[in-house]
């Protein structure tokens, strides 16, 4: 076994959370910022964490029905217009450009040339440009419904920024759908929402609740936002995925009509849903520890890294012929249907600091060969997950891998479950909330109470105040429940259901 | 059989060309304009093309060593202007972003506010922002090589555009890689291009020249480019890939260093390749014809449609619950190394009408089954490519079909290579040179002579009057070949090699 001289993050998750992920981020290599303010540098290992992710999720969107295509990447501003909430909601903060050309000027410096007659503004969203296509598609019944997903970038001028979790540009997906009918099209926005959790919950190990956004906080445009939120390990919220019912909202807007069965003209019924690059976030933040990334086998990159232990040149051949053998046999191995991904490190670095960078990058397995374990036909075996470590004969690990992945991936979700159950509390006086939601330590005002699952009447009033007060906003109202009617703590006003409240990202 | 009324693209390809290949797009919903001047909208059917590119390429990269990262999209000016040539190259045409946010003026329309500092250009391709980030990343000759790839897209303010085969957004794939010396580099550069004349030829079916370019037509910046050129069915050539070597122009412009073994400090060697969406522009002008698209087995996102045909309503159950086994039985099938992919084509819609989409969307084997064909357990096949109709037992298709599939692959190859073939001349005088390229049809210039292969001593002079003459460029100096040196017909200057001299797009 190499020696492993000790290699955390620094700061710790309890002495600084945020600097703690900067740390974790940039130790795993995932990604790192750039000279464009805001935009961010997506690295090898990021990207092929994002990589995975995408395959997983275009599969199930496949499997829904869904087809994916491409849209321009730029909007006219008239377009944005059309839809009187959505430019509200985008004009902020959008990258406009202005010009199609650079010119020296009298100085020698470029600058801005050719000016364009209408600004095209860089997508921050595409319902606009894509309900433009649409209504050139769509005329009839039999047109319907168009179920398209386009992988993207898209833009928007943040201005705090933090990797993978706000960026001023970011990869995500964006589902866009018509429809003939309402009820077709609030199934699909269901649907949808489903496949995210499902996501989530089955490949990221991340749990989430389901819920419905409330007016002041759903997308600008939809009737109804949906989400899925999960609980980071500041106990802080992530809003994870949103699935939006547009109603005739934006059909109306870009005109996307159809002749019905019944032979009159009708507005398509829409929806949208997306997810981002802000999942690895997500991802980070739901699972790894004071030693850097956690991932999870069903995403990993790498699930096993073989680490050849070689002390002298004269054991280099025979460890290393090992070890070659070894991955062969390990890359045949099925885990969830494909291969088992192996990498063998043959790098010629100190051990201790190979060992770290790999737990630093979260690979579930490592596996140590040394000469005494050659001997012994053994590997040393190391689960990032919960640091164990044993000696495992090599024909056993070979014939057990699957489950062993398996149990890491179930384990991982359930340790992060727990850590949401034990951080959220049913809260039905106002001061217990705001008790709860009050730092414990002033050292880390990042740490408070969690989850609050609260009566809560829709009062946007009461939204205002516990935002301005405890920056603490209605995450979402929970799909699942049913719970008795109740009391909002804050207004006093009957409420049919307890809202999950926290502070968020 | 259902029946076919004629329903072919018009016009064909000898009455206009241009036109045919725009009806084509549109008759296999590939693509159309969008509102926003230049962009396209890459349908579903275009796609999934693209992403079946996209898969068999990004297998071919990460098999030679490459991993895929992101950058960002936008590009400070500053950086563009680093490197002479480069920015000359790009600076002309480009989006360029000078505000972040969007404002009311008084006259309640959306105008541009908060300008930039600095404007970014949206990138037109990537060497300035990665290699700044490359700099970073290297420190020492252990840092490299870097070999990584970026699929995105990028924008060219193009002035005329073609869909797929100038857009002024397109998709593409940039690699750039760092490496210790010189040799390396070059090396890379040219291991992509045999990958890129690999995937041209293997899986497009398209048969390329690889070659060099002249010191006019290489890339800005790029000390050496070479490319890969098919010919079009209007004997033009279209440039469908490049490679270059960038030797130590960009690491000095962007400052990638190294401590080499030697402990000196020096400046990296750099490469970049590239394809775009402009590959299906070739795979539609390289093998369709006037009924419409033609697509090669390898490449098609439906390698076979089942089309059944209902006469009464009473046939019905019986016909689909045939097609419904024979669509699984089919999709069991394996044709290199993956599933064969069927659809079944159960649209209530005229037989003629939905034979001749499949036939405009070149889907390569249409199975027609209707309650004769039952009755005889046949199915009538008819294949895309050559207009072939048989019928053929249920057992013989489902067992011969991967070798009809490619048989059908190697046929268009082969057909595609003797049309370049046939239209290619040696030619060694000037007079036979400007009557080649003369259109022999004055209602139909775009048709004229081909490629001609010319000794050509390197002259711009040359390569500038033989554009303005002939609208004729030097496409590349092949890279295989090896004639005896000769004398080049137009500046009678002694020529070590003969060039291929085309129209182009």
């Amino acid at each position: 076994m190499a020696k492993e001289k000790r290699n955390a993050i620094s700061p710790t998750r309890a002495e600084n959370y945020p600097e703690w992920y900067q740390q974790v981020v940039k130790a795993a290599q995932l990604a790192e910022n750039s000279a464009v303010r805001g935009c961010m540098v997506i690295k090898p290992w990021g990207y092929s964490l994002w990589e995975n992710m995408q395959r997983a999720l275009d599969k199930m969107f496949k499997d829904t029905g869904h087809t994916n295509a491409y849209f321009p990447l730029f909007i006219p501003v008239s377009y944005l217009q059309k839809e009187a909430e959505h430019v509200e909601g985008f004009a902020k903060e959008c990258a406009v450009v202005t010009h199609s050309k650079l010119e020296l000027n009298a100085e020698g410096k470029l600058v801005p040339a050719s000016p364009l007659e209408e600004p095209l503004i860089v997508r921050p969203t595409s319902e606009t440009i894509i309900g433009a296509t649409y209504a050139k598609w769509v005329q009839s019944y039999r047109d319907l419904p168009i179920l398209v997903n386009q992988w993207a970038n898209v833009v928007r001028w943040e201005m705090r920024t933090r990797l993978f979790l706000r960026t001023a540009e970011f990869l995500w997906q964006e589902g866009h759908t018509a429809h003939a009918t309402r009820a077709e099209a609030e199934e699909e926005t269901a649907k949808m929402l489903g496949v995210y959790a499902d996501f989530a919950q089955n490949y990221m190990a991340m749990p989430v609740i389901c819920g419905k956004k409330t007016e002041g906080e759903k997308f600008p445009g939809a009737v109804d936002t949906y989400c899925i939120e999960a609980m980071m390990q500041d106990r802080k919220a992530l809003q994870a995925g949103t699935s939006h019912f547009l109603g005739q909202n934006f059909a109306k807007a870009s005109g996307i009509q159809f002749l019905a069965e019944d032979g009159k003209q009708q507005f398509a019924w829409t929806t949208s849903w997306g997810v981002s690059t802000r999942l690895i976030g997500g991802l980070i933040m739901t699972h790894s520890d004071d030693d850097g990334l956690i991932l999870p086998p069903r995403l990993a990159p790498t699930q096993v890294v073989i680490l050849p232990v070689i002390h002298s040149e004269a054991e280099r051949a025979k460890i290393m012929e090992y070890c070659d053998l070894l991955k062969k046999q390990i890359s045949e191995v099925k885990y969830c249907g494909a291969e088992v991904s192996v990498a063998l490190d043959a790098r010629d670095i100190r051990g201790g600091e190979k060992v770290w960078g790999w737990i630093k990058k979260g690979v579930p397995l490592r596996v140590e060969v040394g000469p005494r374990d050659i001997a012994s036909d053994s590997l040393f075996v190391s689960t990032r997950f919960d640091g164990s470590k044993k000696s495992v004969p090599r024909g056993e690990f070979i014939s057990t891998l699957p489950e062993m992945l398996s149990s890491i991936q179930d384990a991982m979700f359930a340790r992060a479950l727990k850590y949401r159950q034990d951080n959220t509390r049913i809260i039905d006086s106002k001061d217990e909330f705001y008790s709860f939601f009050t730092p414990k330590n002033e050292d880390n005002p990042e740490i408070h109470g969690g989850f609050a699952m609260t009566y809560f009447s829709g009062n946007p009033e009461v939204e205002e105040q516990l935002k301005k007060d405890l920056k603490v906003t209605v995450r979402c109202i929970p799909l699942e429940g049913g719970e008795p009617e109740g009391v909002c703590p804050f207004d006093g006003a009957k409420a049919s259901r307890r809202a999950v409240f926290a502070k968020s990202y």
